[in-house]
């Protein structure tokens, strides 16, 4: 019965749109007459379609009015599109749980390094500073582009990776987030289909929701993307962006080489495809990466970055480095949606980045990653999980449970005893994900956490 | 001929949607059969329209792909939809200028007060303080509701103005724009039709503009809105969404009567309309105004505000207080596009509003502001222009230019001689808003503003 398949085809894809927030509560449903006529059926289809989600209670009829949306609003979150997925985990759970953490909590699967690790010292100093500065600097709005030593030392910084960028070519943000936020909202429309990798930083995913954007995932292997699903993707897809981190990749801990770097470039050139290079922890790397931005030269290619991994996570700034055009439009959205740049922490970040302790800051920091990196390594093989790669840098390992196992369970299993695990499937939808964890290895210091992992690997155990 | 008069249409309505970016460059336009379908048209009919625009250059065809927008991006202003007003000046003209402005600019159309009316001492003083808090304060993400001990002192500043609210209702954000801009993420389609008062802040048209939404202006009257209007507003647009400044109007500084007020609130409760009230000046009133926000318990209302315009622009932290279920969305999108709470200018600005000094800062700036309205009502009608309204409090006065005057001529002409207006036309899109102009009492000390701006009147007086 082909009317019948087609109302359910109708139905489905309204509580689809309600579930992904395409249509939030109290949104009128286009009229049955251009439903019909969008949707190429007859006006008696969708008028069945339209009564039974009615019944249903998803929407209510408003007499001369048309139809609303009157379900509760649906999270923010994969599972409304993806109901295989654990309804309790989804994208943005590791970090509401890491955020609203206490103390005292074990946190292995968060993103960020432990507070002790950071630059205090710099900070503190920096707020001294500003302490004692202008009144201009501790009470007035900051320039649209930001405060402008800033952008000078960010330039230079970006000049020695090879990418040729002036300060005028780069905007402050309140943070690595908003930057990328900032450039989907320039380039996307809702709909637009966008490249991530399998598996990425889950934050992607989230944000992307939030754009209403067809996320496509692509496998991404030691050496960065698979180019032969890219380029199966580009043809498919058509995709309007790719988002990515260059440098450690998250959450895998790979570094893009330099081949694949082109090729990939090269083929999104070809396929006219933007590219957002999240640079967040390039600080951490041991040997420069090439960077997607440094061959490209900033033409489709946009770099984002901030401090939040290195220097404070409290102190918000980040910054867009694109070319000069868009750089303008950035400002006027920027302008329009959170008015001014973050003056007063841009110069706390400014004095932090200027004293030599910074950089004496970031080599201890790879050390104690290194050490911390083969502890975890070792403590984790002994509990039966094997590493995907064993990264040469960064906080971050892909590791893979013993047989049998699903980190979702896991992670539900531990979290009442204080420990915030990161399971495979928030960071990718590939059918194995469930069978990986992430680590922060900067968090691995309490064996507590591999006591708690091991009773529930041992209550899990399938017998 | 019919077929002609519709292709002009089709192309009309492309070129329009480009221009305000709701087709940005490379955007796939739908395809012609689609298009077809949906605007009721003939095949052909688009197949001409797309071909003609090919022609001029504004979208290109893919072979096997579609047509393609290939025109630079439009810039994010009203002048994209309404070509009568001048490209130059549109409602981020006046923000860029003063954001942009060097300090020995005379900025008389500005929206906030001189750096050395802000609360310079309080942050000072919070600055220190924060050097010797703890390295989490100094180094952490923020929670995501934000800092609680401010959310405690926010939720009973509210209470104190009647709007019964909790710590959990309140959610800290980077600013009072990012905060109706969260709201607005939350709540509207592209689209959707937005209310805003005629004249009202400038930033509204950017920001909605932003949101892809259609904004409908309904007059505002020395007591608020023109009941009247926004009745035939609501029968007619169907909004979704209405944002005003209940306290101290922005550009006009009216004050919402409390009937009003109750008037607005009950169409609104009728029509199903939501409305964000925008506190952000309530600090200055000598007396309070009703709050849509107590009115309604904030079950439709939500109240944002900051301390931008009384403590510091250059501590970036607004806040949201709304329903309970809001905020935990509200929470989710904030985390997914901008990721934290700012946390070492929450404990910042908590400490500055938490010292005895910030009230009697706040009895100092109404005193100089009522003198300063005093001063520069004399001196503006010494040149022939007259107030709308005689503002009781606030730092805005809305005035009227001598006969045959226009506000962007002025403006333009004023710029050179490092005067920053505020012309009408940014803030209204009524026939007579060019003869309006925005002062900034509190900017207007300076009496070569006063020069300049006789000067401008005299060399356009229409003989």
């Amino acid at each position: 019965m082909p009317a019948l398949t087609r109302i359910d085809h109708l139905m489905q894809s309204v509580r689809e749109r309600i579930a992904a927030r395409t249509y939030p509560p109290g949104t009128r449903l286009p009229s049955v007459r251009a439903h019909a006529r969008s949707s190429g059926v007859s006006v008696s289809t969708i008028v069945e379609a339209y009564g039974r989600l009615a019944a249903e209670g998803l929407i209510e009829a408003r007499p001369g009015s048309g139809f609303y949306v009157t379900a509760p609003l649906a999270p923010l979150s994969l599972t409304a599109l993806e109901p295989a997925l654990d309804r309790d985990i989804d994208p943005l759970w590791i970090s509401r749980q890491s955020l609203e953490a206490d103390d005292d909590a074990l946190m292995p699967g968060c993103g960020w390094l432990p507070s002790d690790w950071m630059y205090e010292q710099g900070v503190r100093r920096g707020l001294r500073k500003a302490a004692r500065s202008a009144s201009q600097d501790l009470t007035d709005y900051g320039s649209p582009l930001g405060l402008e030593p800033l952008r000078q030392r960010l330039a230079r910084r970006l000049v020695q990776s090879d990418i040729e960028v002036g300060p005028h070519q780069i905007m402050l943000t309140d943070s690595g987030t908003q930057a990328i936020d900032l450039i989907c909202r320039f380039l996307l429309e809702a709909g637009d289909t966008v490249l991530v990798d399998d598996p990425c930083y889950f934050n992607f995913h989230a944000l992307l929701r939030a754009h209403r954007a067809n996320v496509v995932s692509v496998p991404y292997t030691h050496q960065g993307l698979d180019l032969t699903a890219f380029e199966a993707a580009l043809q498919q897809h058509k995709p309007r962006l790719y988002i990515s981190n260059s440098g450690i990749h998250n959450p895998t801990g790979a570094r893009l080489s330099a081949a694949t770097a082109h090729s990939v470039l090269a083929m999104a050139q070809r396929a006219d495809l933007y590219i957002i290079e999240d640079d967040i922890f390039g600080d951490l790397e041991t040997r420069p990466t090439t960077r997607l931005a440094a061959l490209d030269g900033l033409s489709r290619v946009v770099q984002i970055g901030s401090f939040s991994k290195t220097l404070s996570a409290s102190l918000r700034c980040g910054y867009i480095a694109a070319q000069a055009p868009w750089i303008e439009s950035l400002v006027d959205l920027r302008t329009a949606t959170s008015f001014s740049s973050n003056r007063l922490a841009s110069h706390i970040l400014n004095s932090a980045l200027g004293d030599s302790g910074y950089r004496k800051h970031l080599e201890h920091i790879r050390y104690r990653l290194s050490k911390a990196m083969d502890v975890t390594l070792t403590r984790l093989e002994q509990l039966g999980l094997s590493p995907w790669l064993r990264p040469r840098e960064g906080m971050f390992l892909w590791a893979r449970l013993p047989e049998g196992h699903d980190a979702l369970s896991l992670a539900r299993a531990c979290l009442p005893h204080g420990v915030i695990l990161a399971p495979g499937p928030v960071f990718s939808q590939a059918a194995d994900a469930a069978q990986f964890l992430r680590f922060n290895v900067a968090q691995c210091s309490d064996t507590r956490i591999f006591t708690v992992l091991k009773n529930a690997l041992d209550q899990a155990r399938p017998d």
